[in-house]
């Protein structure tokens, strides 16, 4: 662990979506750091917060159950946090399509209340905003770097869009320090691999972990670049103790770009069980893919000193042993 | 009034914000086109909705009061609209940052009833969006085209941005076909006056004619484009009735950019009433400004044959005729 990390020793801390798989796997890593460590958690089923996530930490951080969009809930919980960790959020994109009031709910309305708390009760606050490379939508060139158009293909995009300039606003006009880190496909222990409308990877290391058939939509050649869940820890641990970051959106992704063929062949061999199938396009899922996508991480690698280190087998190995020794909770309601 | 508006004689067509100044004057025109008209709006104080705006008009279209948040009147009312006109908004910077929450209401919410409204009940609706170059923020380069990032500085400029994603989705995902167009800073007949909260033009305009001192921030050598809204109208007009311009998003703007000291000076000749004071910015305003801005509308203009005919002394000299016959109508509460 590098020596920067010692800043987090006694830091009040606060995580949105700490029960969750990114902010779970940060609120361990602050934990071990020495950090005091406040988790706020909706516990929605389906969204990904799990108490399992932070088993065998239960007594050396705070869980808070409470909604984001409750502004007096968070008006009292910001106040006495130096840096809040934003993970809270709807993530998937095909229930944004169906429900898209919910979806604005969580990541347009509950981003402006924890905002109006900092503005409001904590303005000396830092917040770290998780953002996504799907504000891009389908990328004009590749890779993608900061300066490419946000142009987003469904609600999911587009509400999360304005969750990250809400933050940038608030950071220029109200002084509460604020940054957006646009994560590209995290994967790792903790991943809410219940169902698939969060995503396809989880989804397939459940899969590959269970000895069933993955299943590719076309013919798998579409690129992505996959970041394992640590490397996107640092990065997070990283943005809150540097002042060179606020008011700026980053790339944050992993460091070469793998074709869906490619990385499900790893997967199944890492696994030592699973299939591979190529099936036609569902209309639905078609209608809002944005083909090839990997991102262009050199705007964060050099304003701090992250760098991905654990490549794309290291993390699938690491990732099938997690759930081969506990996918039962992950099977199971968040409760 | 060119031919190709004889495409509204008998069309049902609806203007969200009907009662409010770009809504108002396109209500008028599409009236004495032959189209049937329906306007929508709130008439909340404050906004810009005022009956006043169509006088002369009322046994000639049907005013529908309601608020587009509201879900079940949306449904009913969009079912047998050919063309909405979606102008309905919140549109002062200054409030937004004040109370954010009612801006995303608005701005956002809105915007998703009245989408998914048409998606539900009536697909083949045709939706043209009031956008605003404010989603630009402050550019990076002059004239600002249709490829500069999306970066507001202020709450409503992100949730303007949000709503005109939204008709970008619904349009290539639920076939609900969209456009917005992104307009600069129109001015004329009709456009609320009563606070200076919507923009300064207006309130500009109505200091001149009432002989009063009008306040200009830092030296006034800021540019911007203006536009007359009887040319807005036009353009609202023509994409109303053209495919060439679904799912894409437009600037519509003046044709040259004109610095703020040069705009008062013409509108004080013109109204021979009025004077100019340079005064320092306010903290509150300063904030979010974004210094000089003038847009690019090429690729308007050639995707519709769209130009502006009024120039900006002419269309000074037909506002503050407007406004020295009918002020009293505009100094009053909206009802």
């Amino acid at each position: 662990m590098p020596a920067r990390n010692s800043t987090y020793h006694g830091r009040r801390v606060m995580i949105t979506g700490g029960l969750g798989f990114i902010g779970s796997n940060l609120a361990r890593a602050l934990v071990d750091l020495g950090a005091d460590v406040l988790l706020v958690d909706s516990l929605i089923p389906d969204y990904g917060g799990n108490l399992f996530n932070v088993e065998g930490f239960e007594s050396r951080l705070r869980i808070n159950v409470a909604d984001v969009r409750q502004s007096s809930t968070m008006n009292y919980l910001v106040r006495d946090r130096e840096i809040i960790f934003n993970l809270a959020g709807q993530v998937s994109h095909i229930d944004s399509m169906r429900d898209p009031d919910t979806d604005l709910e969580i990541n347009c309305r509950a981003q402006l209340t924890l905002l109006e708390a900092c503005r409001r009760h904590n303005p000396a606050a830092k917040v770290i905003y998780a953002g996504t490379r799907q504000v891009y939508g389908k990328p004009v060139s590749l890779p993608v770097d900061e300066r490419h158009l946000v142009r987003p293909t469904d609600i999911n995009g587009i509400n999360k869009a304005a969750g990250e300039y809400y933050h940038l606003v608030y950071d220029s006009v109200f002084g509460v320090r604020a940054c957006s880190l646009r994560l590209t496909n995290v994967y790792g222990p903790r991943q809410l691999v219940k169902h698939n409308r969060q995503g396809f990877i989880g989804w397939f290391i459940r899969l590959a972990v269970e000895g069933r058939e993955i299943q590719i939509y076309g013919d798998g050649s579409q690129l992505r670049d996959f970041v394992y869940v640590d490397d996107v820890v640092d990065a997070f641990l990283l943005a809150g103790t540097s002042d060179a970051v606020n008011g700026e959106v980053f790339n944050v992704g992993g460091s070469e770009p793998t074709s869906l063929r490619d990385l499900v062949q790893m997967l199944i061999q890492c696994a030592g069980s699973g299939s591979v199938t190529f099936v036609e396009w569902p209309a639905e899922k078609k209608a809002i893919d944005i083909g090839s996508f990997y991102s262009d991480s050199t705007k964060f690698r050099s304003t701090t000193d992250w760098a991905p280190r654990v490549d794309l087998r290291e993390g699938l190995r690491r990732t099938v042993e997690y759930y081969r020794a506990h996918l039962p909770h992950y099977l199971e309601d968040a409760s």
